[in-house]
């Protein structure tokens, strides 16, 4: 019993009654650093003096808090479809009004507050499914396939709901990246699932390795049952594209090892790096041919949230599944019903992702422009990370070749190692929390995201705004060499 | 291993390898009555031969599809939060605009696409605060108790997750009225939760009953560990209204038994016979003095989704919880941060309810109108329901006091009871699908909400448009006389 389960004694739900995988689960993008740089934000509000006169935060994914300015089309649909009666208007374009009368001629009542079927509106599960056959050179997809969610963290947490059970020895394992994403490993404790890590080669600019899937999984069936492999590309929090060949390589090790493939590809439009080109699993499936592409299970996700859009707060999102057998499907669909649907505007805003202006319409130039320059300013400030951050003694980062993160390693000197430990903190965490009191830098430590032992990193997001990116990045700089020096 | 596994025995993800405890979830509001019903609409538009013309879906509370109009001032704000050009525009009110800059300064970037802090937006939640302190005449509420959810369903689903815990006799028992909302019966399955029963008393009004909880808690002693007990209130699926009486009893049996308390509050507004009124149980906690509102643990869950909004489709709600011990407050939070946050167009929604237009803002009386309109309406059909269900022989009803149901006790003949159970259908299953095939219309049997043993209802909602809830009412009629004899 832990002390304050003697001052709680009276009380029903307390850290020692309630749900230990809870307990076990943990978030580093939200975690304490993070509540400590709200804390510091407030500080800072109330006068207190400190050396920095604003809190720069690099520690999630979230263009539009970082300033990106939303899709004028996007928006212009949605408030369309909230407020109906600005169809009268002459202030919209027409082509904004006809994707608005599409989608609430969808919805009951032609309304965005009527629930919708589970799996998603039936049109925004088509669209999605002809923009899949678009991306992916014609390789078919059945609507049937197409499940919407609530952002792509929600289509992730079902899959695995339905993959894990167990018990001992038979517990179901999950291979994921190491480094990861963190929802992955929340979900796993949540679900009492088995981690399976699978290391990323951070020599190879974080590629996946057959060598070391293969190591893995031999590890792993020792005392578990692994199903599933789960893959981000491109990757959170490392910034890779993988190349065609790794995903080929890692569908036929799949498909031998049985297992059942999850492929987050969220930032599918983010790819910056010049020779890299994102390609989707479900095309490289296909691209094997019937022996492949009748047999392996794959799930695959995207979302809103990134890629040139950022919308995240709408919690939009799809997962098509492929190969899953009738009777799950089933399943997941009845399962997905308890929580009646998902976000109608959110599911708006993914039919308008999937079914953006075409060639002709009256947005097309407008949402041209607004895209492209997004995605080159990103591709920008990749590059422009990349450089400054490898310009530091004691810091070494790859090429940030996609998504929105870059995941420097960072060397830190023995004694600084020493007093973390003795604090009870890992060396980054105490790296990060010392730079943000310092600099109001707010990173996130590689800790949170899984690493080698003995190697260190932080995760910053390339999303601030130019100006305050060179900031951050000279800050960054500066304290490294003055951490190194007064540790040393 | 089912026949099927043999089939898909390559597959790694199949009925028998899949996780077993959502195997056990069941929710009937969406289940094969729903699912036929929806299959029957697309016979028609092909042309099938049908003795109706059209499928009348009396079977989820879904105002909007039923053809409720959302209020106007909600959606304008909505499309001024989504597009906020409009605010240079002429078009829209003072308080419509100045509730959208009110929601958009606490966005991220003054944008709905920007995550939120997963708890929710900090003015949002000082304004559910608010909302809650006028309705519970000045009872105090801390806005740091508050979080927003992803609709009301996320909210329950979320602190079950918390609740839930141990094996065998020190599993968690979690104490549910029958008849219940779904809900609860499918998180606890998938949660592996033990499901507690109580029965509301028909005979008198559905109300609770001290001496049956007390049964079903001594019963439940027996095997499992029960650690909560759910209200809902008024009810769902059986449109009581809980007196104070009853509610201060079951605040005193859960501090005596200490019982965390869970109230399911989504109708608050939707109270119509006279003589009732609703009582939150925060409220009536406070007012049986501080050694329950110092002592008794409770989460009460709110929606954008019912009352006299209807909006359903933006996944708008909030919780507020009292006496929660902060480690596991703290618990809490990081769990919701790992979906990041719930969707910002609903968190913007879940404003308005709370702080809609006041006496003197140019939207106040519109809004009035339509509020009291909705209401109004729902109160007649509640009333309009009762009296025709009961006029028919073999159907009898309480009043629907209050929320959007009807959960009529309907006796079915034997040889009906004798040739369901041949066909391993419950028999008001039977009865439902019988009635959908043969009229049109689609009710949701009581076997999906729970019910003493031996008894049979449906549900059906009251939300039809007055014209079309009449001819349902006729044809209810005239099905139940026929199938009567027809069995007899
Ligand atoms: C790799 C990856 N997957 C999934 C998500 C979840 O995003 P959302 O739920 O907003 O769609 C994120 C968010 O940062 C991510 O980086
Ligand atoms: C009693 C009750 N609780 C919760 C819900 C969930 O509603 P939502 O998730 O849409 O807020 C419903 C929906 O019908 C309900 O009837």
């Amino acid at each position: 019993m832990s002390e304050n389960a003697v001052f709680s004694r009276n009380k029903v739900l307390t850290i020692d009654t309630m749900n230990p995988k809870v307990k076990n689960v943990e978030y580093a993008v939200r975690g304490p650093i993070v509540q400590r740089a709200v804390q510091i934000e407030k500080e800072l509000r109330e006068g207190v003096k400190k050396p920095f006169t604003e809190v720069i935060k690099a520690n999630i994914g979230d263009a539009h808090a970082m300033g990106q300015k939303p899709i004028t089309f996007f928006r212009q649909v949605l408030a369309l479809c909230s407020y109906p009666e600005l169809l009268n208007d002459n202030m919209f374009p027409e082509d904004a009004k006809s994707r608005a009368r599409h989608i609430l001629q969808a919805c009951g009542g032609s309304s965005m507050g009527a629930y919708s079927a589970s799996q998603g509106i039936d049109c925004v599960r088509q669209d999605v499914a002809r923009y899949i056959e678009r991306r992916d050179g014609g390789v078919p997809c059945d609507p049937d396939n197409v499940y919407l969610t609530t952002g792509a963290s929600d289509g992730i947490v079902t899959m695995l709901k339905l993959l894990v059970c167990g018990e001992g020895a038979s517990k179901t394992g999950v291979m994921i990246s190491i480094p990861q994403y963190p929802l992955y490993s929340a979900a796993l404790a949540e679900l009492g699932a088995v981690q399976v890590n699978y290391y990323l080669n951070e020599e190879k600019c974080w590629s996946m390795d057959l060598r070391e899937l293969e190591r893995s999984l031999a590890e792993a069936r020792k005392h578990c049952n692994p199903k599933a492999l789960c893959i981000i590309n491109p990757g959170n929090p490392t910034g890779q594209v993988q190349s065609r060949q790794c995903i080929e390589d890692v569908i036929r090790f799949a498909a031998k090892e049985r297992l059942f493939l999850m492929a987050d590809e969220v930032y599918q439009d983010n790819v910056y790096a010049e020779g890299c080109q994102f390609h989707s699993f479900k095309k490289v499936l296909f691209e094997l041919g019937p022996q492949y592409s009748n047999t392996v299970e794959l799930a695959s996700f995207h979302s809103t949230s990134k890629c040139y859009m950022g919308e995240c707060g709408f919690r939009g999102g799809y997962m098509e599944v492929i190969n899953m057998d009738p009777e799950v499907k089933a399943q997941l669909t009845k399962l997905v019903s308890v929580r009646l649907c998902p976000p109608v505007p959110g599911q708006a805003l993914m039919d308008l992702v999937v079914n953006s202006p075409q060639p002709g319409e009256p947005s097309y130039t407008t949402f041209m422009k607004e895209r492209t320059a997004t995605l080159s300013l990103l591709a920008e400030k990749a590059k422009l990370t990349e450089e400054i951050l490898n310009t530091v003694p004691g810091i070494t980062c790859n090429p940030v070749q996609g998504a929105m993160y870059s995941f420097p390693n960072i060397s830190l000197p023995q004694k600084a190692i020493k007093d973390a430990k003795a604090l009870g903190q890992a060396p980054d965490m105490f790296y990060c929390m010392k730079m943000l009191e310092e600099t109001g830098i707010c990173l996130v430590p590689g800790s949170g995201f899984g690493q080698k032992d003995g190697t260190y990193h932080f995760r910053m997001t390339i999303l601030p705004p130019t100006d305050k990116l060179k900031i951050l990045l000279a800050k960054v700089n500066e304290f490294h060499q003055k951490f190194t020096q007064q540790y040393s």
